[in-house]
């Protein structure tokens, strides 16, 4: 009967721990003895890794391929990089190693992320927040005028993942048409997912553009000059997913000639932007520091996240963000 | 047969007119020749009104009873305190007049409004929008522990009405337990209706407690320091209802003493605080200007809510927002 003695190399809380301990009991589980601090950055090696068949965490890629006993790798991280090779994923088929992400876990507050910039700009927060004014003031009946309702309103999602998924839930009670360009062009149910031929049209048909792009070399300037032009004129952009899938002069230009409605940045390139960079001065451009993918009681979600797959894979069923 | 002919003393911009005269036709509207300019501000009389059996605006009160033809009114304001008094309940029940209000199309962005500020207040919207910081940054690690995440919180909503359920609707996503206080203590599903005996076990246990109560001589002060201290610690609070239905000292003690975790205000007691007022100050009291009930499309909103409720009166079934 297989054991399934776990190897955790992240650094977790006590009641993270716990959680993970009495998850997975009666089986094992060994704890790094040099766990990673942060889910991004790589743990170092450890004698005991050998004797497990899970690990959860960020292990190193060779020492899992030197493994022969490791049969499914849980990464605590929605990105997965480091494993994303030709040559890691050729050993892992080979060899019948799952490999899951904690996508999901990150899916949440970078979608509750996206959705918090559409209502403040939806309700214009930044102004309103920063205004005083009574009923009789010329300005606020400008608020009232410009507060365009979500509902009904047409949206594109350009890379729709988990966090598009976990959106498209949370957009639901707007009655929106929301359309999603991913590679593969499947439909599901509330979303129409097209192909990279059918973009154009869409750009020019959607009042909120949502960039949840990942970085690659195929997305690099991915928000080009003519794709903002071809953007419908008061459109709002939003980037959720990383500074250098935007021509960030495009977008600028696109601001200042008053094409676009307004911006809403999360990542940027570099990060921060510099002191002197003309969008930190844009009126009508909203800049966060990178901070969707974050939340309180993050380890905890990341151990729920895994146990949640643990049981899955006790029972053989499908494991939820499995990319390998 | 019943013609039908409609008054409406409200002045409408030309698509909207035009939405109402097509959603109507082949009936005809009467438009006053005084029309008011503002939902909130009652038209002058007109000799056209006596013909009219609807009247959709904000027709005086006096003219109403007078007219011997009107059967409904459809008043353009969420709110219809001219006509809820116990002389006019009483005419009106007696000739069988019914009476709607608008409170529909100013629901949905009063309830955006909540949303727009619980997001802000999870994704740290006022702090993270000012700070430009690195990952390496102490500070960009805070912003990670202080985002809490919406999901399965636990949601108290003084005074529920049609913006408590939209709130509702908006809220289902986030899987959230919620609880809501009216004067009919009758449950709805997703929501469970407690009666204020119920209140201080309520508060002590909400993670978030919104306020929409209306004004009126039961509310005045309704959050005395005494409920505040009974909010559990850290609980954030909206307003969203009056400012007069909050005693604003015990306010700012509860935010002082770090009782509570923020508090989201759109309105005040005056409005706007006067510019010496602590609450400006208060790091985490968010203000915006009484502007909940804005939206761009007002006016539409209008006509098509009315034109919803006139097909439903030609069918006679039941009028949405029937408060007489």
């Amino acid at each position: 009967m297989a054991n399934f003695p776990v190897y955790a190399d992240l650094l977790l809380p006590e009641r993270a721990a716990r959680l993970l301990k009495e998850g997975i009991s009666p089986r094992e589980v060994l704890f790094s003895q040099k766990p990673a601090g942060s889910a991004l950055i790589r743990a170092e090696a450890d004698a005991r890794f050998v004797t497990a068949e899970i690990a959860f965490g960020q292990p190193d890629e060779a020492a899992v391929l030197a493994s022969e006993r490791l049969r499914w790798i849980h990464i605590s991280s929605a990105g997965y990089t480091r494993y994303d090779t030709p040559e890691f994923r050729r050993a892992a088929q080979a060899r019948g190693l799952i490999v899951t992400t904690s996508s999901t876990v990150y899916a949440e507050p970078c979608a509750d992320q996206v959705l918090a910039f559409m209502l403040a700009q939806s309700r214009q927060l930044p102004v309103a927040l920063d205004t005083r004014c009574t009923h009789q003031d010329p300005r606020w009946q400008g608020f009232r005028d410009t507060c365009v309702p979500l509902r009904g309103a047409r949206v594109l999602i350009a890379g729709y993942g988990s966090i598009g998924r976990r959106l498209v839930e949370l957009l639901r009670p707007y009655e929106m048409e929301v359309v999603a360009l991913r590679r593969q062009a499947v439909s599901e149910p509330g979303v129409k997912v097209i192909t990279i031929e059918q973009l154009p049209a869409a750009l020019g048909n959607a009042q909120h553009v949502i960039n949840l792009l990942p970085a690659s070399a195929e997305t690099a300037g991915f928000f080009s000059a003519e794709r903002f032009v071809a953007m419908a004129p008061g459109a709002i952009f939003y980037n959720i997913g990383r500074g250098d899938t935007v021509n960030q002069e495009a977008l600028l230009a696109a601001l200042r000639s008053g094409h676009l409605g307004a911006a809403w940045l999360d990542v940027t390139s570099p990060e921060p932007l510099p002191d002197d960079h003309p969008l930190w001065r844009e009126p009508r451009c909203s800049i966060t520091p990178h901070i969707a993918g974050g939340q309180a009681g993050e380890k905890e979600a990341l151990v729920r996240h895994f146990l949640g797959n643990f049981q899955r894979f006790l029972k053989g069923r499908p494991l939820q963000d499995r990319v390998i």
